[in-house]
């Protein structure tokens, strides 16, 4: 790694892989301080514990090369010991299911990000890929819960219309993790430059994605392509509110893809990706020092590269998790 | 209440009170230092995790009486502070259902002590008012992450059989939470000499119970009485490991115990109580301060009314719930 990866904090705000050892020896080779890692998407309320409960044993079992995260002080203790930290997060609320007091439990469990919709309606709101009548009775609710027990709300992959009402209805700043902007590409699961001006102006953050589907170029893209898309999000709401949210999907096969892409697991087919492939430079999480290079090579400053690599979510984690 | 009373760490190593607002002031009248409270009897899984979350908002919107403990210094703090520290507790390991992963999930939720059995056979073992066939090797990996967990396994309602392969599979001292001798009065309920012994000599606790129906006197019985039962106890295995455990049931109607009187809850009836009446003294939670009057009365001296008051069950508290 160069001096620059080496030194700073990495964050990345969304890794969704298929959980084992080898991905956490490749956390360490990307010089990850910590990752944010998708525990739920479809399941619901038990089947998301055993998930949790999984995943703890995994981390116990390599405590040489992770670590749960539970503060944003974890994620320095972390990075000090050369260990990655985990965050545990979901891609839906529906693991909440009916019972609010659920929100009260994951957060016991060390659940720190929450996504509110995965693509289609649930209780909470309505994903980006169906119409989107807003935010519910129950999803406003649900957004308390989540501010009073210092859970962040996150609104990637959730409508316009919920996402706006819930940027207008949480006390703490929300965050897309990971997402691309629709100025480089039209697509349902990138967002406008109204929509990531909003979500900045109401002191939200926002995580740039690289998941090919979603960028300019799609599968010929490149790390630099990469660089590209976090220039125009910087260029349109600063550099203080962007990060890393890579969207890494390591280890998984194509069943994994069914599974998302068809509602609830095994409804009806929501979108096709095609091939997916990630960047060149960039195809695995190993590869992470690559894009502190093409930053460098882009001609960031030293100060942008640490607050994107990690210091920005940084400052995120610290105010929303607090409680 | 007397100094004696008044200086103490008071703790209640069983209450399972209809709770509300009522019940906490009863315990501040009572001068309680914690309280374990129980919080699932037949429930599964997700009703219980509702149940912690109703008492969580309870506790919450009463912060000037109670505070949810955690740690034995929790409840040094609590008492510090003139508030009861509420233990959350479960009379059985029921609500883990098939999943040991939830272990860890509701001791992160805060879950203290948990019983293995109620009354009647379930996943782990079997209770004590049927044929117990011992502890499963379920059961066994249960009492593993308890003990990783830092839960004590309590063992108050379950059968001998169990009781004893789990006293002996445990890697953390175990309790009787409230039970009374059979010594005094003879009942599927109450343990022999020898059982009582085994768990002392074992390294583990007993709390001692008022239950009527199962003391020598029934609902006779008064404040005498019970002191009467902790004077058999300590004569048997000492003042070491010996405390209190009312089984208080304060609040509730002939409609709970005829739920908790039913295997599941409403099935086969397993018992019947006739009268439950709580010996005249100590009939509320508040007069606990005549429970300590008549410990002074019986001529005990000061060093063992505060071991068995509180400084006891704060001992393997601190053992148990490091982990």
């Amino acid at each position: 790694m160069g001096p620059m990866h080496d030194d700073s904090i990495v964050i990345d705000g969304l890794i969704v892989a298929k959980w084992d050892r080898s991905i956490f020896e490749d956390m360490r080779k990307g010089g990850l301080s910590a990752a944010s890692c998708t525990v739920s998407i479809w399941e619901g309320f038990r089947d998301t514990v055993a998930n949790i409960a999984d995943m703890k044993k995994l981390i116990r079992d390599n405590a040489e090369l992770v670590t749960l995260v539970r503060t944003a002080n974890d994620i320095r203790q972390a990075k000090k010991e050369g260990r990655t930290g985990i965050i545990l997060s979901f891609q839906n609320s529906y693991a909440f299911e009916d019972l609010l007091g659920s929100i009260e439990a994951f957060a016991d469990m060390g659940v720190r990000v929450v996504q509110l919709c995965y693509n289609t309606q649930n209780l909470v709101g309505t994903g980006c890929y169906e119409r989107d009548g807003g935010l519910s009775g129950y999803g406003r609710e649900v957004i308390g819960e989540l501010n009073r027990c210092g859970v962040m709300v996150d609104l990637s992959h959730v409508g316009a219309n919920t996402s706006r009402e819930a940027i207008l209805a949480s006390s703490k700043p929300v965050c897309y993790s990971h997402c691309l902007p629709s100025g480089l590409k039209d697509h349902p699961r990138n967002k406008s430059d109204e929509e990531l001006q909003f979500i900045a102006h109401h002191g939200g953050f926002v995580g740039v994605t690289m998941f090919s589907p979603f960028l300019r170029r799609g599968i010929e893209a490149d790390v630099h392509d990469y660089v590209e898309a976090f220039d125009y999000v910087i260029n349109l709401i600063g550099d203080d509110c962007v990060g890393i949210g890579s969207d890494f999907t390591q280890g998984y096969d194509k069943g994994f893809f069914d599974w998302i892409m068809h509602d609830k697991g095994r409804y009806r087919r929501l979108t096709d990706f095609g091939t997916i492939l990630n960047p060149e430079g960039i195809r695995t999480i190993g590869e992470f020092p690559n894009l502190t290079r093409a930053m460098e090579q882009a001609g960031w400053p030293g100060s942008r590269i640490e607050k994107v690599l990690g210091l920005n979510w940084m400052r995120y984690y610290d105010e929303v998790w607090s409680g």
